[in-house]
């Protein structure tokens, strides 16, 4: 880790000193696996320093042209970013506009381009290229030594998997998911049963081609998450299950409270609601697209152009408050990289769990504060002044922070929700150890249930039928989930700890200090930064779970009046 | 030429004898300039009889692999479908949807979609494809020849006009459209003046690289519908100025009917009405899209995904009524083009006159009849009973066919609308032939205005100013809005000829019948065949002003009860 930052530096310092624009022209023609000899530098600058410490096999083997090299990176970025801004719009809108007659050509076009984006990425001459430039960081700024690194990143995980392998997991997810879909409609693990079995088969067959070295399961974690494995999160879930287990059956015993929001909940002051609240949460309207869809989700097309769906429910108000401030969350971290990543591999979210992490503090750790809960119902009632005529903020808290155990995790509260996915976790780490098979994973979820939230699992619907991903061939994507929360309470500790007033400025509706930190730490470094070395940045410390615990138990002790 | 033609009936002969199917694999990275030595045949057949007869020059230079080239063909059909599908959408949607912030983003993506393109239909080894096929229609069937005709054409624009020219005309379009926009807003002529003059001189210019043969102005005419020129044009507008203005003048003689259409009308309702409207039309709601925009258009995707934007005004409902018929009229064609054509360059109609006679055959020969007005305002009443509570159908038609002389040709009735046109032709043409400089358009504007409409032009703005397409370099283009009203006519009258009960249909509110006269003898066709084909073969005749000027002296005669 000093290591790495200390060559950071040195290059930081050498590219600096670089003229871009001195350097060669391109190559005309050549070969890109045959390279010309020897850097060009700046008339005014001296070699880099080290060339002599090279092996003479790579003096041989990698002669740099640099200014070709970085204009072949800029014109693969540049037709990346082209590819994916038409890839972002079309599958966003799939769902949520397309008329359903034009799901087959948009599945051809989506499909035309992805084949372009993979073939660009995968070019034999863009692997050399990509060789040679972090043969020779010094030629590299900090932006394209990460954008090397990414992109090589990203052209391994096409690589790694033979062809065949690909086109059968696919066949397999296509037939998995249609058999899935029937079999939760009709409560039917045995015909799923042997789908999932085959899932993990291929998926373990391919976690090998991608590091035969490791352990498959720790691999699709690693994939998700960067730098996770079972160790890592063997031991956030210990802590969380020993909190949360005894937590919620106090939770359980104390009661329910009688806070409750109803009534009936016009569709257009919803929608009229839910932008003012993107407004509120500081989303930049200039750079969004908000509409209806069945399933809310984030999308789009880069940061100037975020997509974010909802669902109105007209006697559920605060269903669509929550999935806006959660979706919004998602959408600030896009809208908020830094600029110059824009039309580069590095935009976006680094990952799954610190994406999930930017919607759950928007949704939970502000959205469902005490000290929000003022300006948010201000809010509502500027909308629905009648059915909330009465209600205080601390009515909608304590409404809004029900805890209780259920079967389904997408219904989950906070306090639940890794419950949920602990089960999940566990389960799958017993089906790629070999210890469970698919016919054991109904015994082994009514079992967890029981244990972990106390509920009885009535049928497969509810229980392991109800997730769409195993039948995908997803395993591992599930604990980045829980972690998302996890890595939102330590970012909250700290961003307290760095003096940010966090209560006031929930209070005030003015969330621009919370999103200023988030900017800085989080949010600008895009995909330049992996979650841990952005943890370790923001926080000082690597990622720690006893601030999720912590929060937790706080929370849900103060409003369940425990102990 | 005549070598170059021996050689293809040579080519031909062989080609005709070849099975498609025993055709060799394609030549890998074989330079598509450099062809490879005769053809392999399928094993139960015979070698071809001629092979002596070939010129050694031909025998390096023309070799035939059916297979390849056709399976070329499909690549590149299916790369352009792939790219104009993201292109349609994109762009479709930008002044529909999409934020302003995402402006520089699309146009970036859209134009590397665009370069994509346009490589992809002007490769080398395209052009050679192209010209082996066509060489050897045998080897084509009727959808293959036509695909090969229609990227050879689209080719042709494309590669015709040098780089640096296209290069200089889009920065004086640009600059032209800045100052034309001011220029308009301020009504000043003199600083648009300059740039009008320098608009015709490129386009002359321009217009010799495409055909040094043919005059300037003509070159435009076929460019935006094929088989135009003055001769014809001129035939045209001479017809319509002898039959509309003296029946202009006339009809403002009588004095103007009292029937109109008032009230307030909500936009919610409207919209509603609107796809109402669209449905009993005919649009297949599967494959279309239907929202707000500031100016309405139809654009799209593909076949299957057609997007119609409309505009309300509240106080207008006859507007959007109107404009969502004449729209739908435009999606009923990009629908109903033959299935097999889509993911093809023939994909779409065929020209932008026969586009606009789509149109206006459902917003005035239909929409605008007395039979129409029956079910077109029970529907209106449907949302509207207050406002239309006491009209009567006949009232409504008289109403909707309102003339009047006015100075905006966008704001123009039925009657007077190709007088609009008749000026703009008779300027274009006169600036063409240099007896014209932008000097003299506001003195020719004000004339022609004054003696074909009756009105004075009180200002620029709403004179010579108030189109943007002088700005754009677009001449030529706007005699296709008056004969796509024209064909409409002809179309007409040649689908009662053949037995469809057109009043009937629009009395009952049931335009299938119109519809599937239409599809079978214009909507499949696409781009397989040119305007003038298709009139001639839906009418037995070439295309003849006089059903269109029969159709409005009767008409308007009738309303103003003339005579």
């Amino acid at each position: 880790m000093d290591e790495t930052r200390k060559i950071e530096e040195i290059l930081e310092d050498e590219a600096a000193k670089m003229e871009a624009e001195a350097a060669p022209e391109p190559e005309k023609d050549a070969d890109a696996t045959i390279m010309m000899p020897a850097p060009i530098f700046s008339a005014d600058e001296k070699p880099a320093e080290k060339p002599a410490e090279k092996p003479a096999s790579s003096i041989n083997a990698a002669v740099i042209n640099p200014k070709a090299d970085l204009a072949a990176l800029d014109a693969l970025e540049f037709e990346l970013f082209a590819l994916r801004y038409a890839m972002g719009e079309l599958t966003s809108f799939a769902e949520v506009l397309d008329p359903d007659g034009a799901t087959d050509d948009r599945g051809e076009a989506v499909g035309y381009l992805m084949e372009k984006s993979t073939n660009a990425v995968c070019a034999p001459e863009v692997g050399a290229m990509l060789d040679r430039l972090d043969a020779n960081p010094a030629i590299l700024n900090a932006t394209q030594a990460a954008q090397v690194k990414i992109i090589k990143r990203d052209r391994a995980e096409l690589l790694d998997v033979p062809v065949e392998e690909q086109v059968a997991l696919a066949k397999l997810q296509n037939e998995s998911a249609l058999v899935w879909r029937k079999a939760k409609l009709s409560n039917d693990w045995a015909s799923f049963e042997p789908y999932l079995d085959k899932a993990v088969e291929a998926m373990i067959r391919i976690a090998g081609y991608k590091n035969p070295d490791k352990d498959p399961y720790d691999v699709w974690l690693d994939d998700f998450e960067h730098d996770t494995d079972r160790a890592f999160y063997d031991t956030f879930f210990s802590e969380v299950k020993e909190t949360v287990v005894p937590l919620l059956a106090d939770v359980v015993a104390a009661g329910q409270p009688t806070e409750k929001i109803e009534g009936v909940f016009g569709e257009a002051r919803q929608w009229a609601l839910a932008k003012e609240l993107l407004e509120l949460e500081g989303l930049d309207k200039d750079r969004l697209w908000v509409g209806p869809t069945e399933h809310p989700f984030t999308g789009g097309s880069s940061r100037n152009y975020v997509i974010v769906t909802g669902h109105v429910y007209e006697d559920q108000v605060l269903s669509n408050v929550y999935s806006m401030l959660h979706e919004g969350g998602h959408a600030l971290y896009e809208q908020n990289v830094d600029e110059k990543y824009n039309r580069t591999s590095l935009a976006g979210g680094t990952s799954s769990g610190m994406h999930e992490a930017q919607s759950r503090f928007f949704e939970n750790y502000v959205g469902r504060s005490k000290a929000f809960a003022r300006p948010l119902l201000t809010l509502m009632k500027k909308y629905f002044p009648g059915p909330l005529g009465r209600i205080t903020p601390n009515q909608l808290y304590v409404a809004a922070n029900r805890a209780e155990p259920g079967l389904i995790r997408t219904e989950a509260d906070e306090l639940t929700y890794p419950l949920h996915i602990i089960v999940r976790y566990e389960i799958e780490q017993l089906l790629f150890s070999g210890e469970a098979k698919a016919s054991d994973v109904p015994g082994l979820w009514r079992d967890k249930y029981k244990n972990y939230l106390g509920v009885d699992v009535p049928d497969y619907t509810r229980g392991p039928l109800q997730d769409v991903h195993w039948s995908e061939g997803l395993f591992g994507y599930f604990p980045t989930y829980a972690l998302g929360s996890a890595y939102g309470a330590q970012l909250k500790y700290h961003m307290i700890a760095d003096g940010v007033d966090f209560d006031g400025a929930c209070a005030s509706g003015n969330l621009a200090p919370l999103r200023a930190w988030l900017t800085h730490n989080i949010w600008r470094h895009g995909r330049s930064k992996d979650p841990a070395e952005l943890i370790q940045g923001a926080c000082g410390e690597p990622f720690s779970a006893h601030y999720f615990c912590d929060y937790l138990r706080e929370k849900f002790s103060s409003i369940y009046r425990l102990k």
